[in-house]
């Protein structure tokens, strides 16, 4: 872990929001919540213009600003009061890297994806006054955090846009996550999460590896179609592209957004119903799925939403699979946008 | 490690060929080769009917009997004379873990396909005096076996059957198999190949999870389609199937079978032309494929089999993926038989 990774230098500018002390779906509490967020644009008179864009797994704000907000994009300042706001446990919110002690690193208590949508609800209620969104749009664990809004504040939410992520994991998709917390934690410097600055690096680069194997599609290997990005092989890509991205992170960080992204489950709102779960949605929903994500397959996504009243699946295709969220394939982000734009409109 | 692990009283009765020492393509040798393999039926007096079936990663002749030969099978010992045998590194044949110091362990040399291949053809020619084989036959590492087979040595193959295996390796798939080896090395228990008899063993489950999760389809684990084999839960299945089955078996050896893996690459026989090597190809050959198959993917598979004159694609389809190999799965057992009986017809 680099300190200045998480500092404004690196993903700002961004705010915080002091929510105190925090209880946790758990029963557990965060002492002195902190959400860090950066908004684009101006909140109209009305507030109907706000979007809500949650982080996804070792992202911030920033790689969300990045590759989907702009002038003429989707997501245009211009038209709209854009809310990046970073998952709790990223290293910009309140995480097991920034915690002060006793309660930090290892201690810093389990969060849930209803946590964090339960801190966003206080943020834009009363930090903004906003009383709907306009659009809560997120991929991967954004994606778990759209579903859980859609899920938990049913009229909060206008529209919705999950995309690549579903409202309950999977079996399989809880199997794999192990597989990446598993490479982090064999690292016997991790230590039982005690460990000194930098000294995991073998583990997040094994972590980095697994994590790109289902990442990515194989044809992105096959094809080599990683040199449109400057790299010369695969090995070169993957430290130079996913390691890079992966070393400068905390270990416990990254534990912690894995094991919530593994309890990822709007039905625990409708006490496991998930049937009756996704019929509480009122936003109009599109389901974006990628044909070729392995993390949460297009066939699981397809599944979930059928449940949702209304909701309509939108495909998108990908040599770099479910990571073509990090913004790479340019054809990608314009069906986004596309799609964006068709929902924004209804 | 178990060393009865390795014994014929867990997977014999096998018999041994002794190949003296054996020159590999890397220019090192193995001093004193020994395969390991085990025959059923009778060998016809004119030597037609003799069947090869090369082990995959992991397995032994042992599970290649249980799965794939039997009277009322395709591979029935009233009509063939087949021999079952052990690649070179899985213990059963001379491996790291039973190689005499101080060429063992951490020191046993890198072996390749093509070496198992010239070993296995001086075990055909020397032993039994065989010039044809009816079949050879193999699955995974098995299949890589199959087609080095036909290419290497054309006129000594009338059939070929490679079942969930490639040609040559893709780059991904090469990514994806080394995630599997530093699974291994990762535990430091490993100490760079020395290591105490059992230490490894957090490392070998860790193997046997990353393994596991692209191995089986996500929707064996989605529809818990390991009930039917008696586990109760995910966690249950993987520690009592796929923990179980790598927990006895050496580090070594199974790393060393994983780089044999990463390097197969029958196009060495013609300077890496991949066109080229196939086209040497005189066998009749149906190339099998596992939709589901996530280690050696369809479309891979495809692109390879179409290099090969006169060979026809076989699709068959399983919950369990590339795993279907295993024989858990009737219907993929009974496809595979169908398509063999059709071959050996041909």
């Amino acid at each position: 872990m680099s300190l200045s990774y998480y500092a404004q230098e690196s993903h700002g500018p961004f705010e915080t929001f002091d929510l105190g002390d925090f209880e946790l779906e758990s029963g557990d509490k965060i002492r002195g919540l902190t959400l860090a967020f950066a908004t684009f644009g101006t909140l109209a008179p009305d507030k109907s213009n706000a979007v809500l864009f949650p982080s996804w797994y070792s992202g911030t704000s920033k790689i969300l600003e990045q590759a989907y907000v702009g002038a003429g994009r989707a997501l245009d300042p211009e038209k709209y009061f854009i809310i990046l706001v970073n998952q709790i446990g990223n290293g910009l919110s309140s995480a097991p890297s920034n915690a002060p002690s006793p309660f930090n690193a290892a201690r810093f208590p389990r969060v849930s994806i209803a946590d964090d949508v339960r801190a966003q609800h206080r943020l834009i209620s009363e930090k903004f006054g906003i009383k709907q969104l306009a659009l809560v749009i997120g991929g991967s664990m954004g994606a778990q955090q759209t579903f859980e809004w859609a899920v938990r504040f049913p009229d909060a939410v206008k529209r919705a846009a999950p995309i690549a992520g579903t409202a309950r994991v999977t079996p399989h998709n809880r199997f794999l996550v192990q597989s990446f917390i598993d490479a982090i934690s064999a690292d016997p410097a991790f230590g039982d999460g005690w460990y000194q600055d930098g000294a995991v690096h073998r583990g997040l680069r094994n972590h980095a590896r697994v994590f790109a194997a289902s990442g990515f599609t194989q044809d992105l290997f096959n094809k080599s179609a990683w040199r449109d990005h400057g790299f010369t092989t695969t090995d070169d890509f993957i430290t130079g592209f996913v390691e890079n991205h992966f070393l400068p992170q905390d270990p416990n960080n990254l534990i912690l957004l894995l094991r919530k992204w593994q309890g990822g489950d709007s039905s625990r709102v409708t006490d496991g119903d998930l049937v009756a779960a996704l019929a509480r949605i009122k936003a109009k929903t599109f389901v974006i799925a990628i044909d070729e994500d392995a993390f949460f397959p297009l066939k699981d996504i397809a599944l979930q939403q059928k449940l949702i009243p209304g909701s309509e699946l939108k495909r998108v295709s990908s040599i770099w699979g479910h990571l073509a969220l990090f913004g790479t394939d340019a054809g990608f982000n314009a069906a986004i946008d596309q799609h964006l734009n068709d929902l924004l409109a209804a």
